[in-house]
């Protein structure tokens, strides 16, 4: 078991809920942009959809352990409107995690000496305020009545970093080589 | 809105969490299953990976409504043993929403008059059923450190029912057509 602490684990398995939330959401609001006309908006919701799946994994991981059942209080968001709406669903999630829980659970990690949960919250901070920005570009678009405009989207399978149009040389959030990211 | 009612509004966005957290835990938990040298039982967790979306997204779109947030309190199973306790862990997921989460959430829909929710419960209800008796054959197998017997795994993308080796001419839960089973 990588946590010593039952708080640290408590954030991890909450971050682990909400991140498969907003996993199965992004899913979800991709199909229903796809359907609404928004190819490029759902690419882009397709692959920050693998993003979060990328820190849920993260976070399950670092909890380890044996087999054990928890109740899960997680924060999630809702809602079936158009893609305009549902973007700013996707940017209140993000915002709240740039804002509020990952820089408290991040604090937590810390004040509890858990470097492996550290960095996991770390990752997906960084990752999320990506996120919170490349959503707002779709909106704009979507509030215009018009599509994104990109080539491709790439994620970093370690960290869950998102970036248009290319994969830099190496990931600035965890340093992962070029050519690991994942393309959309 | 398909809801009229808080206390189902309530069980849908649990059973959203709940799923949300299953189709991610079966993810790492096949590809874990994959590189312990099980590619079959890798191949049944990601199957019904799928068929665990088919139900979040049920529940999600029987919500409806505007964009809103909630604090989402739902079942989660956490560990990351070798693939016959990660399968116990899985077989305790499904026979707790078999026995108790489903049944009861079932009959509060059907309490509260709400057909919309009962379709949806109903439909992961009797998905369920068949997971666990399917997480308990692999164990069985994993168990004696061999891999299960399978070719395929055929999925309904309606309300999940999963089946090795052929889909049905219709399927026994929500009557979906054969052509339609996604297969693994
Ligand atoms: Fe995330
Ligand atoms: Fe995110
Ligand atoms: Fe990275
Ligand atoms: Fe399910
Ligand atoms: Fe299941
Ligand atoms: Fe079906």
């Amino acid at each position: 078991m990588a946590v010593q602490n039952a708080m640290t684990a408590d954030y991890l398995r909450s971050a682990y809920g909400g991140e498969s939330m907003a996993h199965m959401r992004y899913l979800i609001w991709g199909d229903m942009a796809e359907k609404e006309g928004f190819p490029k908006i759902a690419k882009l919701f397709m692959a920050i959809a693998y993003a979060e799946r990328v820190h849920a994994g993260n976070h399950f991981k670092v909890l380890g352990g044996s087999t054990s059942d928890s109740t899960v209080a997680a924060g999630g968001v809702f809602g079936t409107g158009r893609t305009a709406e549902n973007l700013q669903g996707a940017i209140n999630g993000e915002l709240h995690e740039v804002e509020q829980m990952y820089p408290v659970y991040l604090n937590a990690a810390e004040f509890q000496n858990e470097p492996e949960a550290k960095r996991s919250f770390h990752f997906a901070l960084e990752a999320e305020k990506v996120h919170a920005k490349l959503f707002q570009d779709a909106q704009n678009a979507a509030k215009e009545g018009r599509d994104m405009e990109l080539k491709a989207v790439y994620v970093c399978p370690v960290c869950g970093h998102t970036v248009l149009d290319g994969a830099p040389d190496r990931c600035p959030i965890c340093g992962a080589k070029k050519e690991m990211y994942r393309q959309f």
